[in-house]
């Protein structure tokens, strides 16, 4: 091994894990790498598919946490802004020049409020979910206070048993006060059925959301009856875009994973029972890891381990080698069984991470490489914004 | 709910949840809370227990990546320095000012050795890890180059199943030539039982411990038979302190968790098969989080999910409560069930997390409160360091 071209340049701060024109042989692990001509297709295809079925793209920037990556979605991929799920994340958004921004999500905390609803300013669209009657008093005291407008999405649950109403009636009851109230805009509807993004049948994703389309028709039906016709009905992700987008009542879409790939929703198959990382979309996303131990013959120790990702769906695989498995994962080490004793200590391996929105949120920078050169290194903006 | 007072001053940049003086009902959520009181008398117990053991305690850093924590336990527990995982953590610590540093683990990237040995240069002892022969010449030409001097321990494997060897034979052949390397001291024996810390029974974990004590004691022979007695003899957590305390051949512990607890290592029983976490140890270690929608009666929905917490050790419980359960957890939301419906929107809950380390790597900020007061507010110093 031999020492990286860029160590003294590395010195400086020791928290960038590489910089751009170095040789991708030299950057430092545990980090995150983005293949960009991978990313690039993946964010392309999806902006095509979109534009050919009529759809706006309201790309989830919760997946990535990065002003870079959305931008690059507007640019290739003709996204129209992004979705959030924090006050805090729309913030960084907002400042970075992300002119329309959905918090897909509830807010309910006063001082948040009052953040949200002074984020107009920075020249942003900003869109806020409602399920409660009781919040739209509160988001309109704050618009009015800072001469803003804050638009909103009734939240529908059309099945994924967590925020949301139930019911065209609630929708109803919670749109018509929210096109009242001073400083609140009723722009549309918001439905995206978290839990069968997941599912690994092509048939069984289509009858959750049969179910999930025929509430939203009824919905809006209920609202066109009282003279609420939603501007905006918006949904979907990497696992059910194109029963949204065929739905006949979408309009937007709201996908996120698909520009980076992971292992758990890799394994989900396409129309063709074809797993959707073998075809539909590429592994973009990775975490660069590095062997450090091999003391016992039939297991090598890696350096990336709970405090480089997240476990909670699942262990990485390590992309292109069936040779090695990454069996277990601990604070800052990973297990790989080595069976044959092919790996060498230094040796570099990428992990595809089973979940990469969590997985993303741990790091701080993504090293963007092309061939083999870093081209960029962005930082993950909106990292750690819980809040 | 009333705005929080400090609105205005938390406005300025959104990204602290809270300021010292401030009440603790206004603190923003999802955030992590430390409760100064329990946290102090943890640090203090083991403090006190180590020193009537005349054991040093060398707290585990990377548990908590605060040299702020750090700090309070040199001051109220006699720590006499800390140990980390990275060469990253190492530099947060020395350079905030740690006197002696251990990296608990291999080093083996060039650039990550050229790092490790300029630390000496801020005025810590540094101490790493070995398990490979093939490590010396690289570390020692370190040395070398930057006029420092790199102590070394030899790790052994004895029982966690990751790094370290598991021989006295391989301890020694490796002991030897760090010996006789220039810039390079041979200090002593790195033995830490990772795998027996989280099994339930007092009586399971003394039977690893006794064949991991064995290991140690055969070793410190070998070791002394060819004139090298180890000066530190390290290793024990939260779920062994006890067993290397009376071992007669360990001098130094190195506790992490005790100092916040946590729910999987709350669930291990003590010699009376009491929980640690009801009598040995206090949580001292929570996120704050806030109901953000209950649009189902029997179900509230909170603030924090996968990005304010790890759930590799299972699901936080509630703490204080036993009428409401958090039983799932997505990328933002934790989905609380609330059979009754007695939770509020708005209403802030204290989780207690499974797993402290990667839940506080995922965090900026802990909270530390005092009674209804916010006392201090501290950086993860080292979060994200895992290079």
């Amino acid at each position: 091994m031999n020492a990286p071209v860029n160590l003294e340049t590395l010195d400086v701060g020791f928290d960038v894990p590489a910089l751009p024109g170095m040789d991708a042989a030299d950057i430092q692990t545990p980090c995150l790498i983005l293949d960009l001509d991978a990313l690039e297709r993946n964010i392309k295809k999806m902006g095509d598919y979109a534009k050919a079925h009529g759809m706006r793209h309201r790309v989830h920037g919760k997946m990535h946490k990065s002003v870079d990556v959305a931008k690059l979605q507007e640019r290739l991929g003709g996204a129209v802004g992004v979705c959030c799920q924090k006050v805090s994340e729309a913030e960084v958004f907002a400042r970075g020049g992300i002119k329309d921004v959905l918090v897909s999500n509830q807010v309910r905390d006063p001082a948040k409020i009052d953040r949200l609803a002074r984020l107009p300013k920075l020249g942003a669209r900003i869109i806020v979910c409602v399920d409660d009657v009781d919040n739209v008093a509160d988001l309109s005291a704050a618009a009015e206070k800072h001469g803003t407008e804050i638009e909103c999405f009734v939240e529908i649950d059309c099945g994924a048993g967590r925020c949301g109403v139930t019911s065209t009636e609630a929708v109803v009851q919670i749109a018509q006060p929210i096109d009242a109230a001073p400083g609140l805009k009723f722009t549309g509807i918001q439905a995206y059925q978290g839990a069968m993004q997941h599912l690994d049948s092509y048939e069984a994703r289509k009858e959750k959301l049969d179910i999930a389309i025929a509430m939203v028709k009824d919905a809006v039906a209920g609202l066109e009856a009282v003279g609420l016709k939603p501007e905006l009905v918006s949904g979907g992700g990497t696992g059910s875009y194109y029963f949204e987008s065929n739905s006949g009542v979408f309009n937007e879409l709201q996908c996120g994973s698909y520009a980076f790939m992971d292992a758990d929703y890799g394994r989900i198959l396409d129309k063709d029972g074809k797993r959707i990382d073998q075809g539909e979309w590429e592994n973009a996303f990775f975490i660069l890891t590095q062997v450090m131990s091999h003391a016992k013959p039939d297991k090598a120790i890696c350096d990336a381990g709970l405090k480089a990702q997240s476990v909670d769906s699942g262990l990485p695989f390590i992309y292109g080698r069936d040779d090695v498995e990454y069996v277990k994962c601990s604070d800052e080490h990973g297990v790989i069984a080595d069976p044959q004793g092919v790996l060498k200590v230094g040796e570099k391996l990428r992990l595809v991470p089973g979940h990469c929105d969590p997985t993303a949120n741990v790091h701080d920078w993504y090293v963007g490489v092309r061939g083999n050169k870093v081209e960029v290194v962005w930082p993950v903006s909106a990292r750690g914004k819980a809040y």
